[in-house]
C-alpha cells in the first residue's frame, strides 16, 4: 500500500536490518527495541491486523516466525522470548501493517514493555553488530 | 503430557471456560484475566514453547487463534486485541505448554501486562457472563 512504511521497506523503498526474508514474510530489526534482538516479522501482503490477514497469509507468515525467533534464541543466547502482535491503537499499535514483534528476555533483566533506555538501548541499537552475531 | 495442566484441559480432566475448540487447538478464557474477555489458545499437541512446537502444529492451531481473536473482537465490541505468545519464565512464562493470550483491550483502559485488581478484575472473572456473549 502507497503510504504504508512497511510495505516501503518490503518494497526496498525504505532500507532496514534485515534478519530474514522468503515469499511471504520480511523480518527486520526493530528501531525502537523493548529488548536486544527486538525484531518485527511482517507479511509482505498488507493488511492493517490480524482481523484483515487472509487465512492462508497468516499461515504463511507462520514458519518465517518461528524461523527467526529460533535463530535468536540460539544465535543471542536469549533465557526467554516473548511474541507480541497488537491490533488496534487502544492495543498500542503504531503501525497500520500487521506485524509480530519477537523480543528475547534475559534473565535478571526487567522485562519492559516499551523501548528501552540508557546502556541497554544503546546495546540494542547496536543494529549492525547484532545482524553480525545473527547472520 | 501427565502432569500439564493444559493437557489436562485438553483431555477435559480439568474443567475450563471453553470458547472454541477445533482438532489442533482449544481455547479458554484465562482465569486470571489480564483485560475482560482474556482467552489463552493452546494447541492440542504438547511442546513446552514455541521452539519445540513442530511447524505444522504451529499451523494447525492459526485458524484457532485468528477466529477466537474475530470473535473477541465481534462479541465484546473491544477497541484493540493484543496477542502475546511467552516462551521461557525470563519472558514471563508460567505454564510450560505453549499458549497464545488474546487479550482484548477498550479505550481508555491502561492496558496493563498483568492481572487486573479490583472492580476491572471482578468484572473480567464474569466467565459465565462472558461466555454467554461470546457463544
Amino acid at each position: 500500500m502507497e503510504d504504508c512504511i512497511f510495505c516501503s521497506i518490503v518494497s526496498g523503498k525504505i532500507p532496514c536490518y534485515k534478519v530474514f526474508e522468503d515469499a511471504h514474510a520480511l523480518a527486520f530489526l526493530d528501531i525502537n527495541p523493548f529488548g536486544l534482538g527486538h525484531t518485527l516479522v511482517v507479511p509482505k501482503f498488507h493488511a492493517p491486523d490480524v482481523f484483515h490477514l487472509p487465512p492462508e497469509e497468516l499461515a504463511g507468515m507462520m514458519p518465517a516466525v518461528q524461523r527467526v525467533a529460533t535463530l535468536l534464541k540460539r544465535k543471542l543466547a536469549c533465557d526467554g522470548l516473548a511474541m507480541m502482535q497488537l491490533n488496534g491503537a487502544a492495543a498500542g499499535q503504531t503501525v497500520g501493517h500487521v506485524h509480530v514483534h519477537l523480543i528475547p528476555r534475559y534473565a535478571g533483566q526487567q522485562a519492559a514493555w516499551a523501548p528501552l533506555e540508557g546502556e541497554a538501548k544503546a546495546a540494542a541499537q547496536d543494529f549492525e553488530g547484532i545482524l553480525r552475531r545473527l547472520l
